[in-house]
This record gives C-alpha cells, sequence and structure tokens, in this order.
C-alpha cells in the first residue's frame, strides 16, 4: 500500500477540506433512536449493536465529504467483546465508505507488548483484513523503545501514527509542559526524527503528532518544529476551540496554507448535534449533518481555501 | 466490596508471597500445545481460543499459590473481538480461582474518554460482571483529569489503580526522567496525592504505583517517596532484575518488611520457562510449575520472610 503520509494528502485533496469525525459513541449522549444502548437490562450484545448502529450513520453521513474519521476505542471497550465486535464493524464501514480510519487508541507499552498493539491495530495476524485501522494514535509516555515497533509496522504495511504531543484537555499541562525545555517539545523533536525515515512523495510523514486545538498559542510553534509532520487537532467544537485557532497549523515557513498539514477533529459537536441550541428542534440526522457541513464550511472559510459546500 | 488496598493486603499474607504472574500470551513464543494460535490459515476465533486455554493453564497453576495475575491487552487484542472475548474468559477464569486480577491496559485519556475506560474495566454497564478486573494499570500522561474518573470508579467500586511512573524498559528514561526535578518524581507525589482519600484499613492506597524492578538503585526512593502506595515491580526475570533488586521496595522506614508493599511480576520467566536452559528437556506444564515455585521461593528468601514453598 502506498504510504499513509500520502494517502492522507491525497484524501484531504480529494475532499477539499481537513475535517476529521471522531466516533465517540457515548451512550449517555446517543439519540432517543438508540436509547436500548442505555438500558442495561438488554443483551449486552443488543446493546453493543446500537453503538455500531448509530456510528454506521455517522459514517454514511461522512462519506464523501471528510477525509477520515476517528473512532474512539473506550467507547467500544464498555462492552467487552461485543464492542469489539462492533468496533470492528464500524472500522470496515468507513473503509467501504471510502474514509481514511484512525483508530483512536492511545497505546503505549514496553516494545514487546507494543509490536502486540502494532499487529492488533496495523499489520493484522493473517490475510486482508478490512478491519485494521490507517492510523492510530499512541502515547510517548514509555519513550522511543515503545515507539519503534510502530514505526517498522507503518514501513511495512503503508499505515501511519499520531503521537500525543500535547493533548488538548486542562490536564495536559501537569505532565506535557514539565521541565525546560517542556516535554511536550522534546516529545516534538522525537517526532520529527521517527518520520525522518517515513517520509511519502507529498513530502509529508506518516508519522503525525496530536497536538490540542485548545492550544491556540503553541499552534504556530509546534508547526515551525514539526515541518513535515501531519497534525492531529483535537478540541474544535465541543472542547471549545474555533476555526480560527487553527489556522497556524495550516502555515508553512513562508505563510501559505498547505491543507494537507494536519486534521481537525471534531467530535460531540458532530454526533451529538441535536443536543444544541443552533440545531434545537431538527431531528438528530438533520441535526449532525447540518452540523458536519457547518464544520466544513467554517474551517475551509478560516483557512481561505475554495470552499467545498454542498 | 472491600477496598482494593484491604483486599490485595489480605490476598498477599494469605498467600505468604507477593508475586504476580503476567498472561502475556505471545504467540510466537507459546509451547507446541498451542500452536494453532500461530496458524494463519486457522480461524481467528480458533486461534483466539489457543492463548484462552494457554492463560487458563496458567491461572490453574496460579490458583492458592500467588495474590494475583495481570493479564495484557495487547496479546488479545492482536485477535480482535475473538481476542476480547477471550480476555474475558481468563478475567472470569481467574476470578473463579480466587486471583485478583491486575488488567494490564495502560490506558489514559482525556476525562470524557477515561470515565468510558473505567467503565470497561472496573464498573461495567450493567449487572455482576464477572469480566471487571480488580484494578488496571494506566499511564497518566495526560494529567489529572485523565485519572479522576477513575479515582471516582475506584471509590464507588472498590477497585484500584496503578499509574506507571517509571516503567521497566531502557526507553524510560527518555521521557519519565527529564526535567528537574524528573517528571516520574512529580508523577509519584501525584499518586501520593490521588490516593489519600482512597486508603484502606490496612494503611495501603488503592491507588498504586508502577515502578520497574529493573531501576534497583531507585526503589528504595520511590518507596520512601510514596509510603502507602502499594507498588507494582515488572522487571524481575526475563528482563533481568533478580529478586536482590526488589528488597527497597518492601521495606518501611524503620527498615521493617512489609510484604503488601509491593508485586513483584513475572510473565515470559513463567510463561515460557521451557524456552530457559534451566528447565531444559521439561514438559511445558512442569517448567511454569518449577518456574514459577522458583520464583515464589527466590522472592521470600530475600525479603525474609517464613517460605511458603511446597
Amino acid at each position: 500500500m502506498k504510504p499513509y503520509a500520502d494517502r492522507l494528502a491525497a484524501a484531504i485533496e480529494r475532499c477539499g477540506n481537513p475535517c476529521l469525525i471522531g466516533l465517540d459513541p457515548h451512550i449517555d449522549l446517543l439519540p432517543e433512536e438508540f436509547a436500548i444502548a442505555r438500558d442495561r437490562s438488554a443483551p449486552r450484545a443488543v446493546r453493543a449493536r446500537a453503538i455500531g448502529d448509530f456510528c454506521l450513520e455517522i459514517v454514511a453521513l461522512c462519506r464523501g465529504r471528510v477525509p477520515a474519521v476517528k473512532p474512539q476505542s473506550a467507547f467500544f471497550e464498555v462492552f467487552g467483546a461485543d464492542g469489539a465486535a462492533q468496533w470492528e464493524r464500524v472500522v470496515a464501514a468507513a473503509h467501504a465508505a471510502d474514509l481514511l480510519v484512525i483508530g483512536d487508541v492511545k497505546r503505549g507499552d514496553i516494545a514487546s507488548t507494543a509490536a502486540a498493539y502494532a499487529t492488533a491495530f496495523l499489520e493484522g495476524v493473517g490475510g486482508d483484513d478490512p478491519t485494521l485501522c490507517d492510523a492510530v494514535t499512541l502515547s510517548p509516555f514509555l519513550g522511543a523503545d515503545s515507539i519503534e515497533p510502530f514505526l517498522a509496522a507503518c514501513q511495512r504495511t503503508g499505515t501511519g501514527i499520531y503521537v500525543l504531543v500535547r493533548t488538548s484537555n486542562k490536564g495536559s499541562a501537569d505532565f506535557q509542559r514539565h521541565g525546560e525545555p517542556e516535554l511536550s517539545l522534546r516529545i516534538a523533536d522525537k517526532v520529527v526524527a521517527w518520520g525522518q525515515s517515513l517520509r511519502g512523495a507529498s513530502g509529508w510523514s506518516s508519522i503525525g503528532a496530536v497536538v490540542g486545538a485548545t492550544h491556540a498559542a503553541e499552534l504556530r510553534m509546534f508547526r515551525e518544529r514539526m515541518p513535515n509532520t501531519p497534525l492531529l487537532l483535537p478540541g474544535y467544537g465541543a472542547q471549545g476551540a474555533g476555526a480560527a485557532d487553527i489556522v497556524d497549523a495550516f502555515r508553512n515557513a513562508t505563510g501559505a496554507t498547505q491543507l494537507a498539514g494536519a486534521l481537525v477533529n471534531s467530535s460531540r459537536g458532530v454526533l451529538f448535534a441535536e443536543r444544541d441550541a443552533a440545531h434545537k428542534g431538527k431531528a438528530w440526522r438533520t441535526a449532525s449533518r447540518d452540523a458536519l457541513e457547518h464544520m466544513i464550511a467554517d474551517i475551509t472559510r478560516a483557512l481561505g481555501v475554495v470552499g467545498a459546500a454542498r
């Protein structure tokens, strides 16, 4: 398969926007139609199926409109093996809808275990497996030897990773800003080094970084420090960041906009749009579709690219 | 349920040793009897079942001999939903064998996602669930707000967590020793603070810390800094640490040995003992049982406690 970096750049180009939709099927927030997921007396497999059904509807909304989706492992794991089966169903459906799949798993472990996680999410244990991801998020806390098995897997399979550098939550400052220079910068430099041998024809690397859009003032610095690293920006929408906050993540050294430089993620803002005052009274599908289109228009306008609005 | 801290102390007391067996069913290392796990042409469910069968044999060996087992999520996740079903089977079997179960999952995410992980592993989505763990390992990289949902879950359910403070691998120095004071110390102080409100009648907290036994010179310092924190010490055996390296983790300020102060983990050294020269020629079960008994004798001797050897 072509390197993840190039497949990502092509998908962003094709869609004309860098929007990423997080598939976080939080059972407490699901539309009423999927209320069985919350019913503690229903069989677990039935409850799990409801979150899969919901995600498949979101995948259908995303088809042809955005380059990628990002399922969040935790919300599937609440249903154990039944949830894992739905994770696989959702990943396969997203691939079938021509969407790149970034598994938001934030794994991180010693090398022998990291190799097993790379097998689980990127490489597979046999045959062509539609339930594998195109990329996964990883926590770098255990150090370089915890990332290296993934670099090897990315080389072999044309997949990618996004290493957590500075997360979007408030508590990210507790440890990620520790030290002088702060830990996030040290990690950023490692991400650049890890990514050197995984540069695609597009110039971008398959080794990306997660930097919260909620830290707008730092985005320019991270962009400059990791010039060939695709960024994944959580925090837009429900977590508080706006379109104006993310533009620096897309500017190269000369100030030109590089649409493939980052993915802007929204999860709750699209999935649970029916709960927002802005969409009051709409059916959930309409609310979510409108929220998705609004996000695309909002981001492309801020970036000054030709709109891809319908 | 009683607090994890007290259930752990009672289990260690009952067994007379603080040995923890890691259930890492690495398919490449499984005894020949389970070779179907490696067979890429076999159905995935059959391959996954083989790792479950193997773990159940190890659980049977551990029954009544050690206080706890630690299944490693990654080695189950390689088989997707089929692996998740085996994870549940192994956790339930370990509970049935009166073993505490520490899920080695090293999760770490923003608060809303962390809450879902706490549900997945500690709290469940409904009813009495034998597939839940007594405790899980967590990565603190995302900060305090990524740990807090677990503290609340531990309070509600009498479960525990082990926060990664200083891992056993070589690469742990890359980021965990960053800054002045080094990041690990800062995390250790947070672990103590998080654990204050979760102290059991035994005096120990349900909030533990992972500190690699491979860093023998640092163990005394970590023990002093976290006096009421149960430690989980990976690195004994295959990773290179010996019994003499771990004794400081069990000494209180007066130098007395506190058996409940730590768990010493071995995974490959017991599971795949047939591969060690010391057990050459033995059937795998005999090799693993002998390795388990050797570990128990080795650790109790080093700690100077009355041996629990058979």
